[in-house]
């Protein structure tokens, strides 16, 4: 009768180890296998080819002057007064191999510094949510106070390597105002990397200044030095926004990295065949990535997917599916077709910490990290398709990333762990645990989680039944009651909040509204 | 602001598809992926190498007197009196080169035959659970009832392609008649493919001559037709016991598929390193193929890998670890080395349909599906390490395996899918749902979930609320409810129950309890 748990009671003598949940360190995970083709290379070929015609036949509309004469000056065909812009397709390939194929993400604490591209990996907070949900309080809109605990809980997570954005809208801050209080609070209650939104040049500039503030460099350090990266979602199909074009002119020309993220969802703002909706993505992003080049050559820039589908009986979004597992291995095809690093989510449509946020949560990692993903945004705390960050589905999520990172770790195979003489000492019908060879190496030997469970039925009832999702809520309240804000060099801090002092009592951004 | 739920009001008019779960036809998966490789081809010739030097030296205590004789005929040093047969490396390479590739493995329902092997991949039903929870009763022994209701779902879901064994034991029924009851209800509540433990000659041959009868074979015809399986599970370490040796003999020699799973938990009763733990999977799998060789040269055998490790911390078997992930993968190509079908399982350690259960699941299917698996065993249903089957588990995991399903079809790139006219007639800033394109594919544009819900929070929350959980429990009612025996022939049927009647008025297997 297979599958009992035999063989468990004599290690069971061996509880010496400290309870309680464990972190792995901070690290990012390599994918040493390689990374898995969802089309083959004559596929790609004609999805690529047709990204090109799309460029060169219908065009862009890039909603920004400034941006068209640049193109223009590159050999686009672009009019001053028309937003449509046709590219050249030796123009798009000739822009696009500027751009570097790996590079570095700085944060404030040169520990959390990230590698972009290549075989690493990065995972990245829940980014943009409206909602929030978790801590005993029901859902509801953001605030300050939500966005603090989530930055925290960030911070205190290992398996967390970088902000991918506000994890929720603070939305009791006024948008004029937002991103300085935000920003201060990502640069003073963590050393992680952070995102600046590309809303509009001030902003941006602001953001810069606060990331060269933080991490003590001076303005020519910081343009050798990509230490804020922005996150630009083409308005699909076929457009780039105002706000998200001076994004890419204000980051490019400072060295710092853009993520180009076509938000194509087949069937609404895509064709609903997988394969058009990728062709639509890839025209779309190279376009991003052909300006991010035309503004700086070498600026650093990641090729972003996000092709998804909608649920043809609801019009509901939907993610986690086998469409987008698939479109992100194919994602990741294009990008090392132009080896620019790739970026991917781990992305859910769950309204609760119920199987199904576990389970497409895990299927969309499982697309990201086989289809080569550098960057996975929204790694962890993302629910409802993005419509709302969860403190609980963070703490979840860790324990899937945790389990991505220990499953990337190489097998090692050699004459120690080939385990030959304590097999031949064991022998046939013995039992492994009380050997040296065991002794020695139990303590490290496997993934320890956080959240998994592995009592017996007996045992589990009798601590009262603890569910993954009840675990999680229970870390969440140990976890943000354990953070304390990283070191920071005390005039550093205060030339920071001077700097937010000042552009506050300027009144920030102004705003219509 | 990226991740909203954009772009799905249009299409939210289109409500015109039925509502309800709608499965997938029943049809084999395929892995037009490459499989993954979890080590280097030079440490996979380590692991071969050292699980030989194993073989050599060590050996394998083979619990049959018949079966040491057998295998001393073929070159291994065996002596009469003592359990341990030592292997020569050369004999053992030799035998297994005569298994075959590849076969198929047949049902009562010719629609129902699995290909095992190449790129096929076949999903089993929970088996051999001693309990079982779901359809509102706690959790509890199984019985006959729970055992029937278990094979009418499997028979139900068109993603459970095969039987794995008793999906609970029905320990109602006395163990010498039991298998003769089980075998009955697996023949006419379901046409689908099955298994035959493996417990002594008696069982069987009576399983052999039950599956004779069902399929309508004569000897001589089954003895050409794979028609029933068994799992041959070591146990470990290193050692072969009488039961299971009879069934390799009883049933290789009727050319009946074997599946050999080592039961290797590192830390336990394989070594705590992952390498070490594969070495002794492998040197197990092999005596066990080698013998199904010994016993007929060309007899169906199929490599089954079940490597994870126990929680260090309380000795209990954890499944879906990281550790289980990458045994998966190096087991496939071990597997694939030596030219033979593989089997790998889903597998969880929860001990109820939390998330756990969900992420656990989805993470061994990610290493059995990308390990190149042939057979995956307990693909739905399977709990707590084995230790139960649960009704809810087995449709949700029905759910995850439609999802891999939906993951493995092909993305279809030609004229039509790349869509360019479609993306030129949309243009920049419009929207597809409108267009023919769309209108011509969308009802099966995309894959269909039977759990997942995607609707917004405030739709779901006005619906109470449903989680996957709960939803899974309504359809069990469902599907359950829904069932209905296939056709079977009335002479056939009747054959049957009279070889039943006989075989239980002789006692059935007489046992000494």
């Amino acid at each position: 009768m297979e599958g009992g748990r035999r063989g468990g009671r004599k290690a069971r003598a061996a509880r010496t180890v400290a309870a309680g949940p464990v972190q792995r360190p901070f690290a990012q995970p390599r994918l040493g296998w390689e990374p898995t083709r969802g089309v083959s290379d004559d596929e790609l070929e004609a999805i690529h080819r047709a990204s090109l015609l799309v460029l060169r036949d219908v065009g862009i509309d890039v909603l920004h002057a400034g941006a068209r004469k640049l193109l223009a000056s590159e050999g686009a065909d672009a009019v001053d007064d028309e937003p449509r812009v046709r590219f050249d397709p030796d123009m798009v390939t000739e822009l696009i191999d500027h751009a570097p194929p790996e590079f570095t993400l700085h944060a404030r604490n040169p520990d959390h510094d990230l590698r972009m591209g290549g075989d690493a990996i990065a995972f990245g907070a829940v980014a943009s949510a409206p909602n929030v949900s978790g801590r005993g309080r029901p859902r509801h809109p953001g605030t300050h106070e939500d966005f603090q605990g989530l930055v925290q809980l960030s911070q205190f997570l290992n398996a967390v390597h970088f902000h991918g954005g506000y994890p929720v809208e603070p939305i009791d801050l006024h948008p004029s105002v937002r991103h300085l209080h935000a920003t201060f609070d990502l640069l003073t209650m963590s050393d992680k990397a952070i995102h600046a939104y590309s809303l509009g040049r001030q902003r941006s500039l602001d953001c810069l200044e606060m990331t060269r503030i933080a991490l003590g460099l001076t303005d020519d350090e910081l343009d050798g030095k990509p230490s804020v990266f922005s996150v630009i979602n083409t308005s699909s199909p076929l457009r780039l926004d105002t706000p998200m074009i001076e994004g890419i002119i204000e980051l490019s020309a400072r060295n710092q990295p853009i993520v180009i993220t076509p938000f194509t969802l087949a069937g609404a703002m895509a064709p609903v065949t997988l394969a058009g909706a990728l062709v639509q993505q890839n025209a779309e992003a190279l376009a991003g990535i052909a300006l991010t080049q035309a503004v700086r050559r070498g600026a650093p820039v990641i090729y972003g997917g996000f092709t998804s589908n909608v649920d043809m009986q609801s019009g509901s979004p939907a993610f986690g599916t086998p469409e987008f597992l698939r479109a992100a291995l194919v994602g990741g095809q294009l990008a090392r077709r132009y080896h620019v690093p790739y970026r991917s989510s781990n992305v859910n449509a769950a309204n609760s910490l119920d199987p199904q946020a576990a389970y497409e949560s895990m299927f969309s990692l499982w697309g990201a990290v086989m289809g080569g993903a550098n960057m996975i945004m929204h790694a962890a705390g993302w629910m409802e398709g993005g419509l709302c960050a969860s403190f609980e589905k963070m703490v979840l999520d860790a324990e899937l990333l945790q389990m991505v990172e220990a499953a990337l770790e190489p097998v090692i195979v050699d004459d120690a762990t080939l385990a030959l003489e304590a097999i031949a000492d064991v022998g046939p019908g013995g039992h492994f645990f009380g050997t040296d060879h065991t002794q020695e190496r139990y303590r490290t030997a496997f993934h320890a989680p956080m959240l998994s469970d592995w009592r017996n039925f007996e045992s589990w009832v009798e601590a009262d039944s603890p569910t993954a999702d009840r675990k999680a809520a229970e870390l969440v309240d140990e976890f943000v009651g354990a953070h304390t804000d990283p070191p920071i060099d005390s005039d550093t801090r205060e030339e920071l909040a001077a700097f937010v002092d000042r552009r506050v009592a300027e009144g920030g951004v102004a705003t219509d509204f």
